[in-house]
């Protein structure tokens, strides 16, 4: 009855390091995984920020060297957590040392770059995954369900969006964030809206992009100004496979907006419509209530929606961003003794693929196949 | 103190026929209008409709020959409600005869029609008005003077949208709408949201459209089946001359909507938020609210709002569609009386010229200049 | 096909005035009504107001004397908008005269007053209609019928409040909404609130009362103060004829609050939520839905929810609350020739007695039978 | 810098014990706690429940017999999470070992029972802590600090509700909640709005009650029927020490309320109302907003809100259900290192105690006072 441990290290410990660690510590509480999770070391930059995350996240160990943890013979899973310009070079590293890797997005910059990572893993035979963890929000299991039981009939439309402010302030320095290489808003934010549209309607086939920088320079840090190349906000028209069309936008100066990551999606016979400031919500039309009693239904998340039942026993209670996250490290260990990948490094090719198709597109003020 | 007369043909009894007639017998009540309003004769191709339109709407004649309203020297304003095709010949018959005319939308079929009327009524002097009535909404003229007093510092972007589903059942039949000269969503509300987007935020100067028919043929009526030509829904991607940039769809398809006519506007000090579904309010974010405080504030309409004080004297009692028609007229008689006209020709023709251009970017594939 | 005539006499031009107006105005516009209704005389106090409404109403005559209407043979009808402390002797001089007698709420200061008012109307068999206009709002009339039908289930539970807030100032003034006599929160809105109750759940036989004054004293607009005896919000538990039991508020320093007349009414098989501050909407629970698809239902009004089709022909476009009054009206004018009085002088004595038993049960500390 | 340990026992491994296992593994990697938590031993009734508990909530070894827990020197903090009968002897028998004691609400089924563990607790000097989390909401922080700080001037109103559906079903059969001693909606949840409504607005100082029993009779789960002597709804008037008024309501059969534990409170100047429905957002209305600018402001759960930062670094992400129970541990470490106990077994017993005269307010149908 003892289960096999994986021994997991992880790469940095800001926001999104603590996200990992957090979901380390609640996914084996809420979920029956076919591991036991062991938390062997953690590395940051400085000896302070490292030890202390060892301590806070339950890790045996720290480092300041990363690379303690891609040539720890002991380590089976590295999480990289680290700025975007070096989850390449960490996770060819691991996947070299014949470690399963789990990488927050964007998978790299560049997706030539994310395409190498793909076939190293690939080759490797390692499990790998991407972070996208909104796709683990029961409600979006639940669209998926309704979606592929054909409850919305045909699907003919899709709308999505994911909006947030925290650049509408031109007085806001310039970041990592701004690098052409691989920034604005459209592939920071707008990649989370091109994930979940493949999620709920399959394969986009043709992309119609609108780029566009509102802010042209930011102060550079250094007491100059330095001009912005990458998008404030970036708009697709989109074509499906199966037929339907539809539009996202990513935006990062829509005032107001904190954490908008919407769709609408219509179909012959109903239609879904969702907002992420009310995450445990989907609302639902039925084409098939009876007249006069029809109207878009509140459905609130409830144990009916695995796995919120194992989060919490009773409907309404509600799960938190943090817990979205638990579930993703479920499903990856569940990936790794053998289930299928959620969102994998080819995954994340192809999120990268279709922002750079869609910035290409905005470019050239044309159509393109993706 | 008497007031001058203006007497009053409308053409038409239909659903928009009536929402005249609710206008012109609420208008005198609510508002202190420069004329009284004298219900001369009312026009429908049957008597028994004329007749029985007569009475319930107080116009002291009835005929089924519209040319006895157009050819009556003593009727200074034609109200026209009949079929779009009918719009011009009605039109250019009233201007002909130097009558005022108020005429529903679309003005025409055709932009070039359009045109055609708009140069006739600048010639002949009389004033115009389309009915474009979700502009009178007093939530929408906060809006505007909002924007105007620079409450939400320069304007950035906009996303707009109309979307209805009086079209998702696919076994409906072909209608005069799905007419391919003027027919298709984005000419029938996608025009509203293009008026809008142009009462907030000022010219349009570039489109990029994206127009698409979803369903292929619907029943001819006579037992066989006819090919759709027109879109279904129609986005487009906008650029406005004071430098924002934005989007806006039309969609009668839209699986569970039945009037969202929405918009969200963000500037670089606040944000304004609006749906149709609930159009006696407008959500305002302010970046200038304190720390920890901020967010969306639903204003209720209230008699800070003008002219919501005329219909009711407390906030929160709540206008109707009919009572935004009723402003439609009040502005419009006073425009007879001079003020600037609200919605011109002009500006019918404006809506039409945004209308043609998007659908011809979206078949060529490339922004147009408008 | 001539309708006989329905001669109509207004006394009063204020808000409700208006109202009246208003609803004479478009009621014969949108119902096929079984009168024509003619607009005879108006009257007012001063001459100026009077001459102003008559023109601006579309009245024939107008005086400073309301008894030239109670007196006036050729009136069939007379509308009574005035001072509270006037509807008794307008009314019972125009029943005297053998009128049909159209009064707003509260229909006297006291139950004894209106209980003198009911018998006259019963015994001179004249039609009475109290201005409780909430209650013609269509989705008040669904959610009726779906407790009629047994939509809901055996009903076991209400919670129903009026909450506004424009006594929230301590520096308002005292006005005759403050008279012991008739006056205070629960008499002024929270009969609202009772009227609704009893319109969906039927009678209350039992009522515990808890009537507040939490502004002690207002100035009394002659440079003092002035002790304030009446209540500034009142709540009721409630027991019902059928089984059920409930609650209600009336609340006039709720603040923030603009015309929160609300509801919630649950039994064993649904649920109904409706908010007058989105009064096109009924939000409807069935546990009959799929599991997993359960949640409230946003129904918007619609052609199937008669009389709505009679204003907008399509869901969604939405009535005013002016045009509540215009169905009071057509309800008021079918009694008149013969339908069942939808809210006359009776049912408006049972909401002054509902009040008064509410604020003795609150005096007195304990529940008493009504 | 080694922190001191903290030994934890944990008693119940249900909904709330694994609430309980979720608290104790996030809170130190989100909080910098006082103490390294250590997971010494969990206790349940079979082996194999508290064998897996053990691992999955990572706890050193377990036990079928609680007293192993009780009474092991080696641990400093029993938490109960056992069925309600058992709080009592659990709680004191800890107590008397001179351990700290967090225990699920209610504390105990009587008021008496709860003085008696309150004294005990407080005789021997050790923290207690009972599970009332929804206080932990960072809302509810804002919420208190705003009224402290003046923001909504001199408070009062208050309505409060928690209102669930899980007894609708009268064919459900009785449970240990239907227990007259301590059972019953009002006891149950209605004692989360009392908690709720102290905790914003101060001590209350007088009850008028109103417990109903709806549903006369359950299935006794062995093929006969049993009469049910508990609420199913309980309802109370309320007056604080300072000044203001309110309501508060407990209802299990609310049909299609999963989570309604909601709050509305005005004062002279400003007014705040919640749902638990979205309860990372709080609603405030401030009457120092610009004229024709003011409304209820959506404020979503910020790093201005203490704690929310420590979970996600950005507005709007969202803490769920769970999180609340991690604020409620860290709370509670810190009280073991000194600061004010969050809510103790004091605060436990007036929650009984409230809900005690409320009941027998009830029954004697007068106000009393508490």
């Amino acid at each position: 009855m003892t289960k096999p441990k994986l021994r997991i290290g992880l790469i940095g410990t800001g926001f999104m390091g603590k996200a990992h660690a957090f979901g380390f510590a609640s996914a084996p509480r809420v979920f029956d995984l076919p591991y036991d999770l062991e938390l062997v070391t953690v590395a940051d930059v400085t000896e302070e920020s490292a030890s202390r995350a060892a301590r806070a996240f339950g890790f045996a160990r720290h480092t300041t060297n990363w690379r303690d943890i891609t040539a720890d013979q002991s380590i089976d899973l590295v999480s990289i957590t680290a700025p975007n310009a070096l989850h390449k070079v960490m996770s060819l590293e691991a996947i070299a040392a014949g470690k399963h890797v789990y990488c927050e997005k964007p998978l790299a910059p560049l997706a030539a770059d994310a395409l190498e990572m793909a076939l190293a893993a690939e080759a490797a035979g390692v499990k790998t995954q991407v972070g996208f963890n909104y796709l683990c929000n029961p409600m979006f299991g639940l669209a998926r369900e309704m979606i592929g039981a054909g409850e919305l009939g045909e699907i003919r439309g899709y709308r999505g969006i994911h909006a947030e402010d925290y650049m509408v302030d031109a007085a806001g320095p310039y970041t990592f964030r701004h690098d052409p290489a691989g920034g604005g808003a459209l592939a920071d934010i707008g990649s989370h809206a091109l994930a979940t549209a493949e999620f709920l309607v399959g394969p986009i086939t043709r992309v119609m992009g609108d780029c566009v920088t509102m802010i042209a320079e930011r102060p550079d840090g250094k007491g100059g100004r330095k001009a912005i190349e990458v998008d404030d906000l970036g708009r697709a028209f989109l074509r499906f496979a199966n037929g339907a069309t539809g539009s996202i936008e990513g935006n990062w100066i829509s005032t107001g907006r904190k954490m908008q990551h919407d769709f609408e999606i219509y179909g012959s016979k109903g239609a879904l419509a969702f907002s992420q400031e009310h995450f445990n919500e989907l609302h639902y039309f039925s084409t098939t209530d009876a007249k006069g009693r029809q109207g878009f239904r509140r459905i609130e998340a409830s144990p009916d929606h695995a796995p919120y039942g194992l989060f919490c026993v009773a409907a309404g209670h509600q799960i938190g961003f943090n817990d979205l996250k638990a579930i993703e490290v479920a499903g990856y260990v569940n990936a790794i003794a053998g289930a299928p990948e959620p969102f994998n490094f080819r995954k994340g090719l192809r999120i990268q693929s279709l922002v750079e198709s869609i910035q290409r597109s905005s470019a050239e003020g044309r159509w393109l196949d993706v």
